[in-house]
């Protein structure tokens, strides 16, 4: 089923998880996913389940009809373009088939309860393709309504999947059922947590990973109200907990929860899910965990496209980037070149070593021109905007924030309160960004002539050029470029010389 | 020469002007105009003309200085694909042969001297390409240095082309030559331009126009001045005329006019192009200039271009933008149908009955989803950004911006405050958003289902749907839809009823 897929123009994923219920439909186009819509609803099928371990009428109704819902959506999609998967809630519920019988009724499209494991896989391959696409091992998290899945992986590769019988929803039935939140009950959630992690922390640890990144609303959620405190920027971190959980406690009560990043509807199992996450983080000694957007939906999507196997997604990206606004390709990569040998000349004296300037360096001088595909007048700030704004697989938001800014600054003037946003890496990008100027205005004229060596010395602030002898005196334009260019760069406090 | 121009991939057009000279870079794709570059020199070539009407070798050699600046742009560009026009201080200059010579020497491609009537022309054609694609009469005025041009036209089509020997350098010359203004000298060269203008005044008159658009540095200096003086919003209008001539009387002297937008390097010339513009708006009648960006240089791109008769450009100009942003065209034609539908009910309830409110629905239909191509996350905005951005041909700066807005407005949160920016405008434009975003629902499906037949009801702030019986509770995500928009419109004082 998933090769045979990439022949559909709409696919769609349904998560029936064990808090919400979640569909996203999407384009698929040359192996590219382009969402055309997400829906989501706080189902709680995990807090209609009873000790005998039955899925209420009530809560199967609850979940039909938002599938009535979802299911106007993919009305007409072909068997193969849809898939439906199921996760704890399902696998614990003894009378699945029930739900499961009148859900493939209404939606005509068969529907799979996966096994922790496999959800464990599918929840990394959306996290894979929507972080940054960084050599180490990183491990993920997802705290579910009725599960919580961790996975250590490489690129699109997870190395080891775990998923253990702890969400949210369950949580707050266990420990937090009529809203009261006290140290105790905390304790209890926490330490049950603790107990359930003992099975695979050690595993997970032996493995290692450089960065940890977690999906799922209860992550999201912790990360705000810790931004909310002013501790943090959407990542959860150990003082932000540590500040949370008092907050919490001084509230005592699910419904006084009004904090930014909490939604109304998530007050009741937040208690839990911080619970949870303090314990995964005590567990596993983290000090920090970002959020990604991308999760099993996501996974279910690429899945349903085969797209399993690590290739430089940062490339495809680009390439995409390139061709979407039509990109003279002959024109960067002169660009680039020239770039590159500039970096390879004045690199050591501008401590441009990292592997980070190389890459950014490049990516700019690739997609510099893009916003001319809108219009010239302000084409770099454009160009920036659809940098900042576009789903770029395989960029961290960091490396978008830059890339837009570099080419933001890659004609006219150079802004360098925007350039000062980003502290000492700030400094080393405003450097790239001459480099980058400098090699498009060498190739001002796009290759219609051939151009001359030229020597380059750095200085710390300065930069001089040395042409051969007469060269710049028979090719004014240059010569007048690189005039301008001199008094743009005086103005962020940088020498440029021509000879 | 034109038509074969359609097979090079790059154009470019230099209009050696009386004042300055510019160049112009471009891409021809499908017959559009892709603007890669744009530079443009004082040259001041008309001050280099002395009594004998000999252009100085100075002012040859500045004119060739810029020429070998503008040549490195063009190198290996084949013959047919530049096009180089001279205008006025070229026909009058006797020895105009010895700087033809040397110039195409130098560039490699032969060099025109367009006569008046030839430059007003494709001063037109420049115009009418950039300018909203209305189908009354216009009058464009360009102001340069040696000469200025009147034309009335028609869509594409020029009716009466006027050129007269009269433009800011030539004026300056004879009346502002040491930088001192006088009201004496001032209205010596007002005189001197009523006189000139006495020769077609009646002509253009008897044809008559609509709106009146001015190209050139000049008319847009002086509208710009104008704005800064708080009297118009960059347009040329008759008390700001009033207001900025006393205030240039008041400064004195040349040097001294740093007004906001007046660029240093065009004080010199200023008080002579004032003189200028005073009497064309005297002579004529005008109320009220607007100033175009397409000029001379525009028009020679699109006669090379062959682009000269009427086609619907607003047309090809969205067809252009769904292609390039991959919109769904079926799903975009489906919600125009509707929204076109729902405003013949509506319409004139909500007295939405101008070509204006049918128009901008349409547009608004056809492009509401081009932002998808960036992300999902926020694509309303992004849409709204593309198009408030974009080089839209046959647009006006007002349709793009309601257009923007009325796509900003399709989902979520409608901006109540931006749309009241519009005044009375706005109060419909807001209207036209609610009957645009009835469609989208309407068709939220995608055609997947065959929708029913729905009554509407409108009142001053009231829609009242009514579905067949049964079917909204058979498809709930529609009601659930519709329910939610219910409480959008409550937002801005509307109330939606279904049944």
């Amino acid at each position: 089923m998933p090769q045979a897929a990439k022949q559909f123009p709409l696919i769609a994923a349904i998560d029936l998880g064990s808090n919400s219920f979640h569909i996203v439909l999407a384009k698929a186009e040359h192996g590219e996913i382009r969402i055309l819509e997400r829906l989501g609803e706080k189902v709680q099928l995990a807090a209609g389940i009873d000790e005998q371990r039955l899925l209420s009428e009530e809560a199967i109704q609850r979940g039909l009809d938002c599938l009535s819902r979802f299911g106007q959506l993919i009305q007409g999609l072909p068997q193969g373009a849809v898939r439906i998967v199921g996760t704890n809630a399902l696998r614990e519920a003894r009378n699945r088939s029930e739900f499961i019988r009148r859900a493939e009724a209404l939606l005509g499209h068969p529907v799979e309860v996966i096994s922790g494991r496999e959800e464990a896989r599918l929840i990394y391959l959306g996290v894979s393709h929507s972080i940054a696409d960084t050599p180490g091992k990183r491990l993920v998290v997802d705290i579910g309504g009725g599960s919580t899945e961790f996975i250590v992986g490489q690129r699109f590769e997870p190395l080891l999947r775990e998923s253990l019988q702890m969400g949210c929803v369950s949580f707050t039935q266990r420990y937090f059922k009529d809203g009261k939140i006290t140290p105790a009950r905390y304790a209890q959630a926490y330490t049950a947590a603790r107990l359930e992690l003992m099975a695979i922390e050690q595993g997970l640890q032996r493995l290692g990973w450089q960065e940890a990144v977690g999906a799922s609303g209860t992550i999201r959620a912790v990360g705000l109200a810790i931004k909310a405190g002013g501790l943090g920027n959407g990542e959860i971190n150990v003082e932000g907990l540590a500040w949370l959980k008092r907050k919490v406690f001084k509230l005592g009560e699910a419904d006084k929860l009004d904090l930014d990043g909490i939604k109304p509807d998530r007050r009741q199992i937040f208690p839990a899910g911080l619970a949870i996450a303090e314990a995964v983080f005590d567990a596993l000694d983290l000090q920090r965990m970002d959020h990604s957007e991308g999760a099993l939906r996501e996974g279910v999507l690429y899945d349903l496209l085969g797209r399993h196997h690590h290739e430089d997604v940062r490339e495809r990206t680009l390439g995409a980037l390139m061709e979407r606004y039509h990109v003279d390709v002959q024109q960067a990569a002169r660009v680039e070149a020239k770039a590159l040998q500039a970096l390879e000349k004045v690199g050591e004296t501008w401590k441009l070593d990292d592997d980070w300037h190389r890459d950014l360096l490049q990516w700019g001088a690739r997609v510099h021109e893009i916003g001319l595909d809108i219009a010239h007048y302000h084409y770099h700030k454009h160009g920036a905007y659809l940098i900042e704004h576009s789903d770029l697989a395989g960029f961290s938001r960091k490396d978008q924030l830059m890339l837009a800014l570099l080419v933001r600054g890659h004609r006219r003037n150079i802004p360098r309160d925007k350039f000062a946003e980003f502290g000492d890496e700030g400094v080393k990008l405003q450097r790239l960004c001459v480099l980058l100027r400098f090699a498009i205005l060498f190739h001002h004229i796009r290759g219609a002539q051939e151009m001359p060596k030229v020597q380059m010395q750095a200085g710390p602030q300065s930069l001089d050029l040395t042409f051969p002898a007469g060269w710049l005196e028979a090719n004014p334009l240059t010569q007048a470029d690189f005039d301008q260019e001199a008094e743009w760069l005086t103005r962020i406090g940088f020498s440029l010389t021509m000879r």
